[in-house]
This record gives structure tokens, C-alpha cells and sequence, in this order.
């Protein structure tokens, strides 16, 4: 499969660039950036200057046909995402959109973003990226919406429950904890390492785009209605995230039987691990895993759910290796087996 | 005062001995290390090498009364206060216990450390000395528990408003995240740097026991029973504690009346402070400040206080040095008066 | 002393302020920022926000005097201190700058830095504010020019070796590193978390402009002409500089006469420690210590001096406190006891 | 190539595993731990746990061969692996020692390591395997000593300068700073992360071990002897090294000139790569790749080489891995092509 990937100095971009090297049966074709357009992408990151990109172009469709795209990755903004893909919609190669911009519809998307949403029919073409929850569609799909960090951490742990009815929908408290590359490349005083060193900082408290995305993406692959609380942090490190669920059980279990219900859950995906001991980012960090923990506490009668991932693979690039290896026919885990880094 | 430090070599102690330093009325007449006797702590710690300080002594109730001391910091591991305790049953001075062995009954605490407790009688005359709330039986007392770093954090979020029965008291749920030398000076595997560091670790979920202790201390306050839900987490920095307090109101206000109501309650107090922007561990970490933020969600109609708070000095030593004020009848600000590092 | 700071937001300022907090002899009366005129530091810094400061003033003579200014901090960087003291010509106060503007003569100045130097006339009335060696002269000066970071660990290390002539002058290579906040409060995408965290970054090798520094203060102080190759490093932490001085003696000593050899040199001073273990930033940081450690290679035959210091202390604030102890004839320690962090 | 790895719970043996993983070509038939045998790597290291490896095994000739052993990682300490190869002289498998036991010499080892050294005729055996120095005799070994992590660094920078006779061999000198697992996984005060956090530390000041073994490969392959001087530093992060050597040239070349000079000895090989901006440690951190900066100093007439690699990889692992591949015959890169981690 020939790849583009759109907005290619970005995080999410670099992380692609990883991947595909590894990746046998992806190649890229283009690397698009409208801001540093002829620049050479080695020449921006030292650590890539052994291998030979494209230059840097600016994005046109005239170029997307004539580079021979099968597969396009919007790395851009949310925001950005829209323009590209309003040009994209005659197009019939497939694309796959890390931005926002196709998560939720119109009122909700310009209820919690500061922006227009996108025309409501090109959203309603795109499947929402949660592979192990959305495989048939996206095997179908030419236009993904791949999910966001904290969402795909929290939804691979309540999706579960609530898919059984398991646990009480209007008692959902989660807590998530982000690395810093959560926050972007962009300079803020939040980002300077005098400052986000040595720190933890709370941060869009009650308004973070992703309750919306985990609420609609519940609603519609569950048919439940749920409200969640999410509070969310800063933590001084790069990569990783940790999302902690705290929830009123309606079904009686041990914590035994959860885990095991949960583990028998899962038990055919490559990509999630139920973990019996102390949760911690570093077991998935590096790696396309999501792994689960679970408690039960018998004082109060609450279950905890525990989801750890990689906010740059399984919460944006990684997922999105492994929606293009559902859309091109591939095994789900090609170039997607690196372990975490562990050191 | 003529102070003594039992358990000198601990982090708790060394905090202790760097506020002493800076205050004007407190004086080191003794270090107690029983497993250092006779070493020199400027060898230990390189940091204090131009520093005059007594050699490190054995314990004895002799040498306490020969170097005259008149005020006495447990700053030894819960389990190990309890010896020391008991040896001073008939000493006339003040002290302070910075272990847990003091704060809680008989009972609870068998259930949740993992050795014996202290004879009742003795514990049942310490003050609980989160000095806000106990302020005047401090004043009177002879021997204090100083509370625990993550239960200071939380109750001096929640005890207002379980004071005023303002919050349901079984729907408290606490998240919070502290830095590496909440882990103590032991080594092991997850203090390491190398596995420490990049990461973000829950431990004791649903076992810490600082929950008896925030769960006993409000219904002694307060007179309200409640059950909390406590998840910890080790973050990877050195100082610093923020805890999340997410809860059901009882009464209607608007955020901004609640941020109003807990600056009225708290206005005469040196140390907390009503923050109003996104919390973070910086804005108090390296002074004895506890800041608390306010949140109320429209959408769930829950309340969130945030209390954020340094466990070396609030949490452990500037609490035991602001009790020590206290119980002296000096100013409760002396020596306290540092401003956080910010850099 | 009634103090001003110009440049109060940057990080030598805070620093200064959190010092002054601690000095029972100085007082802030105005804090002077072009930038953010008419802001309450309160508010653009969230840790100090239970103190109450002067709201942030325009920079004018007339303001300088009305606030009966005894002390004037420029805080300011390099090119726009020079500004400010222009202006200060006639005034009778004290000032310290903290920039690089008065410590190099004209020709080196524009030399090494990107702009004009101040009017010769100007630069030729201050006095180098390296306390240990310029004592005397700071005593009666009205304007200081207060020594670099890099420079300050490098010349405390030196200059008791030039000064006796023990050391080939064209034999001094140093390798210093640097913790971030060195970088100053500016944003880039160097000083950006993900990019420096889990990083080392070495910067203007050969063209950092703290060599000429060094070498026109070692000629000063002691009649040597010396050339210094100096390498810097930035490296992941907030605070504290590291630099190994490796040097060719001239005398025979064996490694213990070289480390009695500067205890004896520096037994006077209170922040100079001589240190016999490994060196370490921590022993510092947090201080206004100056830690030296002095190595003999048997095999090379090659002496090393390793000085260690807090950038923001005895590198910047500290020093310029303890400049402004000596200008005021205060004891030289006043407000600067504080012990080095540890923790 | 079926692949047994001793000493497998440290983190060499961890780095080789990760690495194995991402082989076409090699496979994990055994993994040895005399201390954790019959446990499972997945439960000693949760982030494996989706994996299936060999239950931990006992070290034992007989072992060796019943699994069918093509090449025997030796991932054991110093000392410890002259234990294991004792055994194996007359086993016919290949053998890569990434402990320190075969790359000095009796006398030299033992004057530099706290121990006896291996017998003479066994070390005679071993090729040192600095792979683009040493190609052709690994191709032919049976037995190769893997270099240490600082040596690598340091002699991929000062081989090509000495083989010519462009360099004084008496005037070098070096500074090299470490991430923490460069102090492996040994719990101690200096690795516990409050301690090691917000720090740099100088150790083994003149005593590093890797100062003969730079020595006297450099004799070995170049015929030069030289004495160097080393000062090595644990920085606060996990993975990388820098290494800066200051260097009397003995032929006039401008920068520029150095830096195509390295360039043109370095083109054929795949993993040095020289680059022309600020060297930093991310740049090769997560990777295989060793990367080289050049600098003259115009005023002191010095060069500096700077030398930045992954300690984990092209340090320890990545290099074993090389190595492997060119004692079998494959492409030298193969399972080599990860890209450096950047965020």
C-alpha cells in the first residue's frame, strides 16, 4: 500500500514514519506539510537523517492521484482535517483521520471544539476507528475516524460492561493521566520543561473533547445513554496513558470472576491484556498494547477498571497502522509487534 | 525548644532538619539513628557537609533527658514509633509522631498495617494534629499523630463540607498522585529510576491506609460516617501530592459560590489557599501550602475539589513544625514561611 | 534596603523574589515589567498567589524614585539591562545587573554576544560580582556586574590555581552541564518537555559567551593570560550546574595535599565546600553553595576540579543577594541559609 | 538461529529479547537465570505478558545442547560470566559475552576489575566485537567479547582520527554522561529515583573500567598507544550516552573539512551516521544508530568528536545483535532498522 501522510511534521506523523519502516507491506509515497513545504523532514529531525523521505510537499489532489496514495493519513489538527477531507471526497482511495473532526456529530462536535464541525454527510461516512470494537465496519470503510487517546483507553474498558449492562451508566468517574506529547508540539508555558517537569497539572476539567467522543461512541455501539466525569492530567513524561475507571457494579462477582470475565472478553484480541498486578504506563509504553486491570473493593462495593496504553500508538498511530492493516486485508498485527520499551 | 530527631537518616528527618534550620526558635540538640549510631550525617548527605550537627546516638530515655530535649519528632516508620512511644509513657516533654501509629484506634488499625498496634491507652492520648481543624487541642496537647500526606490532602478538601453536611458522604471517590519520596527511602524494585521514571504506577488500590484514617478523622470531626474510594498512584517526580476529590453536593451553588465558600472558610488560615486557575503539584511544592480548586459540572452536577500539597513539608515535616508552633506557642508561621520552588 | 526588580517575571527574578520573602533586611517595593504592565504577579504565577506584591510598573526614573528604591535588581537579559542602565547614570542607588551586559569590555562584548555593548564608560564603574574574589571592591561599588552561572562554578574553581600558578595556563578544558532552567523562560522546541526530557543536548560549543567571561576575569584577578576550550550541556532537570574543570598541574601533590590545598584556600568562606565524595548537582541545588571536589589522575598525571552549584542561586538570585549583603555591609550569609533541597 | 540468552531478568538480557522479537531470523529456545529459575519472564515483567518464552531455566552444559542452541547470549556480569564460559570451551556453538570478561587482558582486567580474570587462553579466543572495526574476524569467531557501552562510543569516534595519526595520543580527553540503566538494575542509593532525579553525579572518577579497554583496543587495531583521560557522569534519564572527546590535531583541516573527512570513512556503514547539528542523546536513543559530531575550536586549535548512542542498543544489545548477524552470514542490519524513539 502506497501512503500519505498529511500534516507530516506533527507527532502523530512522526510515529506513522516509525511504524511504517517497520511495517513490510506499507511504503510512503508522500510526506505532505503546507508550512514547511521543500524542506527536507530529515533535516527537521536529526534522528531520521540516515533515511531518504520524500521531500516535504504542499498538499494538492493533483499530487494525492499522481503520487498513486492508496492510503492517506490526515496527522493535522482538528480543525485542519476538515479542509483536506471536504477536498477528498471524490476521491476513492482510503483515508484514515487522526483528528477530532470526525468523531462526533455536528451539535456535539461544536458544543465541546471552538469550531465549525465538518458537513454532517462526510461525517456520517466515517467509522469510527476502535478496532476490536468496529472491525466488520472498518474492513468496509474507505474513511476512518480513528479514535482519540484517552477515549480509546476508556471505551476498551467500559465497552465491556456496558455492552451487559453490567454497570450503573450514570456512575461513571474516570481519572487519566497523559504524558506530555497529549499536549502536542505546540510551544506553551504548560509544555516548557521548567514548568511540566516535576509537576502534575490538572487540566480542561469537565470539558475535555473526549467525554463527548466516549458518551456518542457508547451510545452507539451499546445503545446505552451514559454521562462520565473525566478529569484529566498532565504527568511529567512523554509517552503513555492511564485511565482509571471507578464504577457501580450491578451484577455481584469476586474480583476473581471479573477478571476472568474480562480476560474471556478479550481473550481473542492480540492487542489487550488483562494485568493481575499493579497497573503502570510503562508495561504498554512502546507498544500497541492496551492493558486492563481490575479491581473490586468490598467496602464499598465499587469495581475499578485500569486501562494503560500508549497515547502515541494505540491512542493515535499505532490504532491507526492496525485500522489500515483491517482496511488492506492484512493480519491486524503486521508491523504492529514491538514490545514496550520496558528501559 | 530544644529539639530531638528519632529516626534521623529518614527523608521525613532530613526534611525536618532542613526547617529547623531556618527557624528561629527551634534548635537540634539530638540526632537518634539506631542503625547509624555514632556515624556523622554531614558523611551521609554530602548536602550538609558545611553544617555543625550532633553525632548520630543510640536511643535512650537517659540521653533524651541529658541533652535536655523538650521537643521530640518520631520521624520513624510506623511500627518502630510504637517502641519509642512506649519508652516515653512517663517523659514530661512534647513530641510529635510522624508515623502512622498514632492515628488510628486499636481496631482499624490491625486491620489495615500489617503488625500490631499500640496500646490504647497511649493512642488514645495523642491529638490528631491536622492543625486547622485540632488547632486548640493542639495547643494543649503533649503528644501528636501528625496525619498522614495524603489524608492532610484530602481532608482539608472534604472536611468543610462534611462539616456542613453539604456533600453525600458515600459518594466520595479520591484519585491521587504522589511523588517518589512518598515511597520512603527503602529500596525497591519500583523506585529504581530506571522503572520509576517514564511512568506512572497505582499501588495499594483499594489498601491504602490512609483511607481508615481520612474515614475515622471526619466522623470524629465532623460526626458523619462515610466510606471513601481511594486509588493511589506513584508519579515520577520527587515532591508533591494532588488529590481529587470527585463528590455529590447536597445543596445548589455555582461553581463560582463554592470557590467563594471555601475561601470564606478558610480566609483566616496562613497556609491554604483558594486557587482559582488549573491546579498543578508546582504551585506548592517546597512550602507548606495545601491549595484547593473547585469544580462543579453542569452536566453530572458533580462537585471536584482538588487539594494539591508538598507530603515532604505540609504532609510530613512542615506540618510536624507548624504543630511544633503550635504546641510552643510561637507564631504557627515561624520558620514556615518559603515559598514553593517554582524552578 | 528598599528593593526594585526590573524583569520581574523572568526566572532570576522569581528567584530573587523568593529569596527577598526570606531576608530579614530587604523588602520588595516595586517590581518593574514592560511587558505585563499592570498584572499582579499573583496572578501570572499561581504559587505565590497568598503573598501581596507591588502590581507590576513601567520602568521610569521618576517611579524608581518615588518608590525610594535603595537597591535596583536588573533581572533583565542581556542587550535590554543595557537600556535600563543608561538610564541609571545620574541616579545615586545601588544596582546589580544580572545580565552579561557589564561584565565584558566593548570589543569582546560584541564579539561574542549578537548586539552592541553598553558605552565603555559605563561598563568600566562596575565591579564583577564574584563575592569570594571581588569582595573589597563590591563593598564600596554602587554597581555590580553579576557573574554568569557557568562562569561562577568555573572561576571558584580556577582562580585559586591560576592565582598560585599551578596550573598551565593553555591547558583548561571544561565540560560543564546545565539544567534547563539555564535555558531561561523563552519558549523553543529545545526547552519543550518531550524534546528535552530523556535527553542530553550539547549547545553553542566553542561560541558560549561565558569563555571570554572566564578568561578576562581570569586576567583580572590574576595577571594570567589563559585560553579555555568549554563545552555545554543541557540536561533534563530544573536546576543546578555541573562543571569539570581537567587541567595540567605545574606542582607535584598527591590527590589528598590538592584537596587540603583548597580546603585550606577557601576555609573562610561559608558557601565554598570542599567535597570528598563524588560530586553530585543535588549537594547543591536548592543553595547558595559552591561544592568543589578535586581529583589527581596517577596515570595521566592530569588534575580535575569539579564544582557544582544551583544556576539559579550562587549562579544568579544567591549571588546577587550575597553582592547586595556585602553593598549593604550585612552579614554575608543573611537570608541565603537555606539548605540545598535534597529531596 | 536458535538463540539462548544467560542471565535473562537484566536488562541487556531484556534489550536482546525486545530485539529477538523484531528478528526474522533469530529465535528464543532458552532463557537462563540461575536466581529466578522456573519462574516466568511474562510474570517478572508484566509488560511481556501477551508473549510466550521458555520458563526461566538452570545454566547446565547438558541444557545447552538439548535445546538445540545455535548461539549463546551471555547477558551475565562481570566475574559472572568467566563462570558460564569456563563451560562452554568445549561446546561448538557460537558465543557472544556482553559482560566485560573477555575484552581485557589478565593483567589489565585485573588491575582495573575487583576480581580474577579469566584464563589467558580463553580471552585469546575472543574477538572483540566493535563490528565496523572488527567485521572480518567476526565473520570467522566463534567467541565474541561485546564492547562496552562508553568504549563503543568513544572508539567509534577516536578510531578513524588515530588509525591516521591525525590526533596527539596523549592529549585525549573525555567526557561521557550515561542514562541510569547504564547502572544496571542493582538497587542502590545512587539508582533510587529521588535520589537520582534532578541530579547529575560524576562516579568513578579516573577508575572507569572502560579506560583500558579504549586503551588498549585502540593499540590493537591502530598500533597506537595511547592514554586517555575519562570522566563519566549518570544523568537523570534511562537510555543513551554521550561521549565528547577533546583532541590536539596534528594536520590543519578546516570544520568543515573534519566533518566530510569522518563522513567519507563512514559512508558504507549502515548505523554511523554524522550530523551537523547540536548533538543530543535523542537522537539515537531507541536506536542502533551511533551518531557523530565534529568541532574545531579556531581559538584553541581543538577538536572535539562527540558520540551519541543508545546504550541499551548499539552499546550493549544492538550491537550483540549485529554481531550475531555477521557470525551467521545475514544482512548486518537485519532486526536492526527501529527508528530512535524521538517522542
Amino acid at each position: 500500500m502506497r501512503c500519505t501522510i498529511v500534516g507530516a511534521t506533527g507527532y502523530a506523523a512522526i510515529e506513522l514514519i516509525r511504524l511504517i519502516e517497520l511495517h513490510p507491506q506499507l511504503e510512503i509515497v508522500s510526506l505532505i506539510s503546507d508550512s514547511k513545504t521543500d524542506e527536507k523532514i530529515e533535516r527537521l529531525y536529526s534522528f531520521m537523517n540516515k533515511n531518504q523521505y520524500p521531500v516535504l510537499t504542499e498538499f494538492s489532489m493533483a499530487h494525492i492521484k499522481e503520487v498513486e496514495t492508496d492510503l492517506l493519513f490526515l496527522a493535522t489538527p482538528s480543525g485542519i482535517s476538515t479542509e483536506y477531507l471536504k477536498q477528498l471526497t471524490e476521491w476513492d482511495g482510503k483515508t484514515i483521520d487522526l483528528s477530532g473532526d470526525l468523531r462526533l456529530e455536528k451539535t456535539l462536535y461544536e458544543a465541546w471544539y471552538a469550531h465549525d464541525a465538518i458537513d454532517s454527510s462526510i461525517q456520517a461516512q466515517a467509522t469510527y476507528g476502535l478496532t476490536e470494537w468496529k472491525r466488520e465496519d472498518i474492513k468496509n470503510s474507505r474513511l476512518v475516524a480513528n479514535p482519540g487517546c484517552y477515549a480509546t483507553a476508556i471505551l476498551l474498558g467500559l465497552l465491556p460492561l456496558l455492552e451487559q449492562q453490567m454497570i450503573d451508566p450514570n456512575q461513571i468517574i474516570i481519572h487519566a493521566s497523559s504524558g506530555l506529547s497529549g499536549a502536542g508540539k505546540t510551544l506553551t508555558e504548560q509544555t516548557h520543561h521548567v514548568r511540566s517537569n516535576e509537576n502534575v497539572r490538572m487540566y480542561k476539567q469537565n470539558r475535555h473533547q473526549h467525554i463527548p467522543e466516549v458518551e456518542s461512541v457508547v451510545e452507539e455501539i451499546t445503545g446505552q445513554k451514559v454521562v462520565v466525569s473525566l478529569a484529566t492530567y498532565l504527568v511529567p513524561l512523554n509517552r503513555g496513558i492511564m485511565a482509571t475507571m471507578t464504577l457501580q457494579p450491578l451484577v455481584e462477582k469476586t474480583e476473581h470472576e471479573w477478571q476472568a470475565w474480562f480476560s474471556e472478553r478479550y481473550q481473542q484480541e492480540s492487542f489487550i491484556r488483562i494485568n493481575q498486578a499493579d497497573p503502570e504506563i510503562r508495561s504498554a509504553a512502546g507498544s500497541n498494547y492496551c492493558d486492563l486491570s481490575v479491581y473490586l473493593d468490598t467496602r464499598t462495593g465499587r469495581l475499578t477498571v485500569v486501562s494503560v496504553l500508549d497515547n502515541m500508538q494505540k491512542g493515535a498511530a499505532g490504532q491507526a497502522i492496525q485500522n489500515a492493516n483491517v482496511m488492506s486485508g492484512y493480519d491486524e498485527t503486521l508491523g504492529l509487534t514491538q514490545q514496550p520499551f520496558f528501559i
